[in-house]
């Protein structure tokens, strides 16, 4: 692998993308205080913090999400609107992307109020992302996987980089910190920069390995009315069971009055961000996969 | 206690004081398309959706935090200039709470972000107020009940009341729905309607019996930096451990380097609301409760 990919200069760490997501957002104020922690020898750590406004008023976003903000035609916008368009042109700008000379590396620090534990978001089936992530799920088992294919037109912040990826920690409510959870993440940004250092100083080595990834297959919306309001909630036998088998008949929602609604697909499917707070507005219960193995 | 009192005319219960407390908001919708669910016949039951517009954008408030505007001072206010203040006295005149030849009780539906179960909270210790707390813990040993002595100045909204309670259901994320948490408190409410109905049919037995309750001591604080930034975090240990003892010595804080901060006080406490996000903008890390145990 070392051969098809030249030594990463830059790993940036980016937090409080959305500024009601604390782990991330005081990660990025630790790492600034203590920059040791981040600091390697083979290549620069830089810290962002992403939405400093919605930051300061605890909120996903000021006028929309910005990690939507990123596909080329937000970029190239000339005359953005909103203040996450413009942050969004504005990051890009701090750092200096349209300078294809370097090899960066994105790790964007998110959480969740699904119970995903501590997750990895691929966006691209890099090979030196699918090591790594193989990588960190056999120092924690606790460590799973998944791959969003990302089109430009998504807009995520890690789409506009080759070796992007983002950590989705839960369950955890919003404006909240969880000592036991921001520990666990900061051990794994910490155990990503090791691995790129030993990367860099060509000490890994390359083995088979498997890797058990979740592919995105399609969102999945609340039942609702006439007027788009939400008819159901998760049913509780499927509440904080992120990552389990959700087999044709089992629960899946149970309206206000109590009645169950069963899951109608035909096939096994497993569900992710199963009743997460910033989807309420979208309409959106929870993400169906398909569970994947590869060896690499 | 039915010689004391006279029956009960008319039931309130409150859901969306705090809109993105989303069970309570939910529950209101299903009691006011199914009222028959909520209808007694000894009394009338009213619902009220409290802040529309934060709910509207699953915000907590808009200007400021509505249950602590109902103040006599606020209430009297010839102008209101937020949202809130202005709500606040328009809940006051639409439930006409100057008319005092009414007997009203209150039931405030709140959610929390703490693992406060299903917690009653009261202003008050009113003997008609303890034997319905006393009478639910003894149906559903999940139930805990807390004295928080309220002052006209707190400007809670139940303490407009003489029988004044809230429900305050957790742990849930800001935002959320959690079916089973629904489920329960839906169960909770109309036991209370149940048991006031019983009441006012004179069919409850005056047996004594006891009640374990926790009282209000002290806000306790997050240790904050000079520029009043916090500089901890619950600790791992405590988190998810409210209505548990907290013994001198015991962790109760993690600062960001990893060191842990122990409880200083010389006595046992019992710690609740811990890690609560909307108290984040107070700089609260939980509140300090004794526990207590009275016959009634």
């Amino acid at each position: 692998m070392n051969q098809n990919i030249k030594d990463i200069n830059k790993v940036v760490i980016i937090g409080g993308i959305h500024g009601n997501e604390l782990i991330g957002v005081y990660l990025i104020r630790l790492f600034e205080e203590f920059p040791h922690l981040i600091k390697r020898q083979s290549f620069e750590t830089l810290t962002l913090l992403g939405n400093p406004q919605a930051v300061a008023l605890c909120r996903r976003y000021i006028d929309k999400d910005l990690n939507r903000c990123f596909s080329n035609e937000d970029i190239q916008n000339p005359t953005p609107s909103s203040y996450e368009d413009k942050q969004a042109k504005q990051i890009h700008k701090t750092l200096d992307l349209k300078n294809q000379s370097q090899i960066r590396m994105f790790v964007d620090l998110h959480s969740t109020t699904t119970n995903m534990g501590i997750t990895l978001i691929l966006v691209k089936l890099h090979p030196l992302l699918l090591r790594l992530a193989a990588y960190l799920s056999s120092i924690n088992s606790e460590v799973k996987v998944i791959y969003m294919p990302s089109y430009p037109e998504n807009g995520f912040l890690i789409s506009q980089c080759e070796l992007g990826l983002a950590l989705e920690v839960g369950a955890i409510p919003q404006g909240v910190l969880n000592a036991d959870l921001f520990q666990q993440t900061q051990e794994i940004v910490c155990r990503i920069l090791d691995y790129i250092e030993a990367l860099n100083q060509g000490l890994i080595k390359l083995n088979k390995s498997a890797l058990t990834f979740y592919e995105y297959v399609e969102a999945v919306d609340y039942p609702k009315n006439e007027h788009g309001e939400i008819k159901a909630m998760v049913h509780p036998q499927l509440q904080f069971k992120d990552y389990e088998p959700l087999n044709p008949g089992d629960p899946i929602f149970l309206n206000f009055e109590g009645k169950t609604i069963t899951y109608k697909g035909e096939s096994t499917i497993f569900p992710i961000f199963i009743n997460e707070a910033a989807y309420y507005e979208k309409g959106i219960a929870m993400c169906f996969t398909k569970k994947q193995k590869i060896i690499i």
